[in-house]
């Protein structure tokens, strides 16, 4: 009997999601066969067969990949050294995502998919709510139990929902740019995270009343 | 020679365009047979291809027709008696609007489009700049010439990231829901209007320098 390797089992299989990515980026779900697929791949159909039973089964294979990325991504800039930073980091890795045509192609072809196929639509919850609470448990390492100007949960909300207005806004309004979303994403971020000069200093202080409401 | 009505002609014309969305938001643009949007349209194939020769002259006519109500209804709001009251209600649509799922599903279904398609992708683009110009012109209204805490264009994009992010958010993240967003958008537009003192008041004020950066 052949010995299967699992390292080179999962190679095979991100090399495949890569391959399938960049078919999908370019032709959409639907007017992608698994020939292309294969093709790109440099596999045979069988050999592919073999690792993914479907184009269905490659289609929620990539948004599960991607949130396990979220997740180690999440968990990594939560335990980092300096919160604050990564933060901003997160963010602008973010920004740079969204500069990404086949990350933009792709993301727009799951959330289509995602409206009229159930079981793609709850992978995507999934991915948002890893990305929700990965981002949440990154505002409360910055904060460090420290009095918050808004729940944190509502400055993730505000966040997240820059970052899709910035993904779509890729498409709609290329113009709009990196530049001006970095300004802008840059400035929310600032106000959600404490004053600079407590920055490390767990003491508690006082809530700002009213911060933010001017 | 039979006489045609123009406003006949119009109505088959939105009656096309109606059925085609529904089969669009269900099935996916290619995933749609023209067969299918006569069936919904209870009209023969030769009679649609009298209005429409192709699905994707279908598909740029959607988004153009969608361009020229966002043009009607930008162009009512900033010659309404009171452009604030205009302002609201038109983030109060838009809103609305993200919570009918056809709209929602057919909205993806282009945006999808959009990255693949360069005709779609120009209509698409010219559809969100009528929204951005509309937008500003009932800013313009607003503030009449007040001086604003920050340049008007930057209030639009804010608005319409925050907008886009909750169009996304219905598919990615239903629990997120309506409330939050109405919420959330209701804050930052009242940000985005003069002082309620002022309303109506044509006086020029001294510019709030910093106003916004607390």
């Amino acid at each position: 009997m052949r010995k299967t390797d699992p390292i080179k089992q999962q190679e095979r299989r991100r090399h495949i999601l890569d391959a399938a990515a960049h078919c999908f980026a370019e032709h959409g779900f639907h007017a992608t066969s698994t020939a292309q697929i294969c093709e790109r791949a440099a596999m045979s159909p069988g050999n592919l067969f073999h690792y993914y039973a479907s184009k269905a089964d490659i289609i929620e294979a990539l948004v599960a990949s991607d949130t396990d990325d979220i997740r180690s991504r999440m968990q990594a800039a939560s335990a980092a050294p300096d919160a604050r930073q990564a933060l901003r980091e997160w963010v602008d890795g973010q920004l740079a995502l969204y500069q990404d045509p086949v990350f933009v192609r792709l993301g727009m072809e799951v959330l289509a998919e995602a409206v009229r196929n159930p079981r793609v639509h709850a992978l995507v919850m999934a991915n948002e709510a890893e990305r929700k609470t990965g981002l949440l448990t990154l505002l409360e390492a910055v904060w460090m139990g420290q009095a918050a100007p808004q729940p944190l949960v509502a400055m993730a909300d505000v966040l997240l929902l820059l970052l899709d207005g910035v993904f779509s806004r890729s498409v709609v309004d290329p113009a709009f740019g990196a530049r001006a979303a970095a300004d802008l994403l840059g400035e929310t971020v600032e106000r959600s995270l404490p004053p600079a000069a407590l920055a490390g200093n767990r003491a508690p202080r006082r809530p700002q009343a009213g911060r933010g409401r001017a």
